[in-house]
């Protein structure tokens, strides 16, 4: 069965900018998602975790995923995130995606 | 801000049964596809874990995700899947979503 490739990910934010962080993810989000292959770039927050914003992302396959770090305003978005961030973002959950609905 | 109702669960097959599960948890997305609020149910596997069928759902509202359980066929998914299942399903990780690409 062929598979997609997903990415569940926790930014931490420092204190009092998760919100900010958040609305550069969303911006981040509208340029990716005319990427090749990108078919779901999901934004949240999480009660439980005040300071963090996760990110969920489905892509057609990890090198449209990689390529997506070259698409035009994303580094400069990333810049902009780095100085919120309460130290280097970990390396997210990697998934291999069977299917389901909302996936092609 | 609006949000949308997110959750990324883990389920564990008892030994050998993780491909049957996940292919129960395709047939539930199908089901649920069309539920009202439906905007994701999609079925993965994590190489790092390699009993677990992970689930990630996006609904309009909690109300849409709790009313999808009435879907008609879903009870006997379930029904299905729980002699699969290494002990009862844990909580999934439940998410407000902010938005971003892929979902409304």
């Amino acid at each position: 069965m062929s598979t997609r490739y997903g990415l569940h990910g926790k930014l931490t934010a420092t204190e009092g900018n998760r919100d900010k962080l958040a609305t550069i993810l969303l911006e981040a989000s509208k340029l990716v998602s005319t990427a090749k292959g990108c078919q779901l770039y999901m934004v949240s927050i999480d009660e439980a975790d005040e300071d963090a914003v996760w990110v969920t992302e489905a892509w057609d396959s990890k090198q449209d995923h990689d390529n997506s770090l070259q698409v035009a305003g994303v580094r400069e978005l990333i810049a902009q995130a780095m100085p919120l961030l309460a130290g280097m973002p970990q390396k997210g959950q990697e998934l291999q995606i069977l299917g389901g609905a909302g996936i092609n």
